[in-house]
């Protein structure tokens, strides 16, 4: 077996889930996750955890799905007592096909995932963490050779979490203390408030409140957003590709738009409700474990130098206790990225943050009150 | 798929399990059984059932046994609650390695399963099915070709349940209105008692209190047993490989025994406890679309025209209510089976009820009373 299949493991297991012993496990095990799965089992079994493994099977679903008629029950018992009863959920994706239930109706699909409202709720009060395991289905979602993408998930996943949680701690203190965040690149010159936002610092471990394996971003809920913003990284939006959107905000609302491919599907999704023409999410990727966009977003909105954008829902995490009634309320939440890798700024409160792919403590940053005026 | 697959699934979900429309069931799915687990998601999705898959990974067992030091949790919380909370569990076994936890401790595995006693007990007050999936795992401890393996299977499995339920509830009224079994074949004089006694017929259907797909024996729970008896059909006792076994039984208990290859294995296995020294099960095996055996004791044992003597604990099921306090207990229970095909008679009270093979109420039967006196 890889080796880093055991280390993905150790890190799931110790630094994103904190697993104890006697704690009571759920192992969720896609159908291409099995080697990820018996490596889990030896971490589990080293530290006294109670597993039980399900089976998380598309083609399963699929199955189930398609010839089901009428209502789907309620948050079945014996699924509902399963999660109330658990410390932990480990979800190991590893899809065989990523297009599995492409011949599922989306009604369907919504119909079942509003049933299991509460088997939801009783997972995400766990300490639960979704992570993925490289499959030749997954290498050709991205684009790449198989080997090639094993490279790359180790890559994003194995990363020296310690440091890259105290770099990140750096980012989530500016933001926290900032009150307005400024963004210059082409095309791009946005403005949007954080004033009374708590950022937060998503270090892949649930110790940051952070779910997700690989993670590597600080995010925060932007508002009052003023100006103007290009995404030159290619996106899905309703299962639509998406290229080279600009939008343009007007006291915190997307006035104008456009795309060069998928406009429409842009145009749907703004049109949704009113809290999809505002922003729910600004989020600064540091996770330089990822070197390449993949159109998959658990990698693509961590990549370092990149900053993404989402319209519509914003995270309750972002508000301070009693305030979470101010979150931008919709039913979509579309993430957008933007490379700041060159050519591009960030700022807050005036003083540059990230310059050309450079973080303010790292070396060859420069001045930061340098070049901090707007250059479309 | 094979549609035999889908016969599979519908024969288990309808004949076996009986399963209703809101039911919560559990799929546990072996590592090989993927295909029937899909058939299977369909059929429960006809019918409206809830169902949550586990992964019964063998892999994964040995990797989480092996490194595990000190005791196991009893009957973890998450997994008891599922149990507790489900309607029925399909187990779909379907292995890629009949071997893959050959090198895990026998005392682990022991100690492991007492810890899930509770767990177990749960599972078993469901409407619980076990099957299997034909992989070339399976196919190779057959020693058969994979496309042959799948016909024996199917051919086991695919019967037409509801007349084979008919035919072995004749033997059913038979054993349970008899006093004294007689079996005599080659080496072979066997006298037992029955009285009192309830037989079980074992139809592959939780209606018929059977859990075992496929199935196709009645049994009972004899006793005062007398006589010698020669088992023709090689087992496997505690691993090892056992040929030609002779018992001869005085006042209800092994006197004498003897084996052609792994006696060493019977002899400790009748050493076990008190109990061992006596039968706990008279098996008459009435699957004809089993034909042959392939050392699986879910398949060997449903054989047509075959009989099953086990030493050691007996089913309740065979105990009138109130009266389960007489069933033989042992930690230990030994199947062993001989082939009645061929010169060979089962009697009931002094009456044939199959002789060469066939059944009273078959074709070619003959004279009930014919033959009645013993030629070892």
């Amino acid at each position: 077996m890889d080796p880093r299949i055991h280390e993905h493991a150790e890190t799931l297991v110790d630094w994103s889930a904190r697993i104890e012993a006697g704690e009571d496990v759920v192992v969720s095990v896609g159908e291409g996750a099995h080697d990820l799965a018996v490596a889990v089992a030896e971490e589990l079994g080293k530290r006294g955890a109670n597993p039980l493994t399900t089976y998380a099977s598309e083609e399963f679903s699929r199955a189930y799905l398609r010839v089901h008629e009428g209502e789907f029950d309620a948050d079945p018992d014996h699924e509902l007592a399963l999660y109330e009863n658990a410390d932990a959920v480990l979800f190991l994706g590893g899809p065989r096909n990523t297009t599995a239930t492409a011949d599922v109706p989306g009604e369907t699909r919504q119909a079942a995932a509003r049933a299991q409202q509460g088997i939801r709720e009783a997972r995400m009060d766990t300490k639960w963490v979704s992570t993925v395991h490289p499959t030749r289905a997954g290498a050709q979602q991205a684009g790449m050779a198989f080997e090639e993408y094993r490279d790359f998930v180790y890559e994003a996943v194995l990363r020296d979490w310690e440091s890259l949680a105290e770099e990140m701690t750096r980012m989530k203190e500016i933001l926290d203390e900032g009150s307005e965040v400024r963004l210059v690149k082409e095309d791009t010159d946005l403005t949007m408030s954080i004033e009374g936002r708590v950022a937060v610092n998503s270090a892949a471990s649930v110790e940051y409140d952070s779910h997700n394996l690989p993670s590597g971003e600080v995010f925060t809920a932007p508002y009052a957003t003023e100006g103007e913003v290009y995404f030159d990284v290619p996106m899905t939006i309703s299962s639509r590709r998406v290229r080279d959107v600009h939008l343009t905000f007007e006291g915190g609302e997307v006035v104008d738009h456009s795309a060069a491919q998928g406009e429409e599907a842009l145009t749907e999704a703004l049109e949704t409700d009113e809290g999809a023409r505002r922003l729910g999410e600004l989020g600064i990727g540091m996770n330089r474990g990822i070197d390449r966009f993949t159109d998959s977003i658990l990698f693509d909105e961590k990549m370092g130098d990149t900053v993404h954008l989402a319209l519509g829902r914003a995270y309750e995490s972002n508000f301070p206790e009693g305030q979470e009634e101010e979150a931008n309320d919709s039913a979509v939440h579309v993430d957008m990225i933007t490379d700041v890798s060159e050519d591009a700024r960030l700022e807050v409160d005036g003083e540059v943050v990230q310059r050309d792919g450079t973080f303010r403590w790292e070396d060859g940053f420069g001045d930061p009150n340098e070049g901090s005026e707007p250059e479309p």
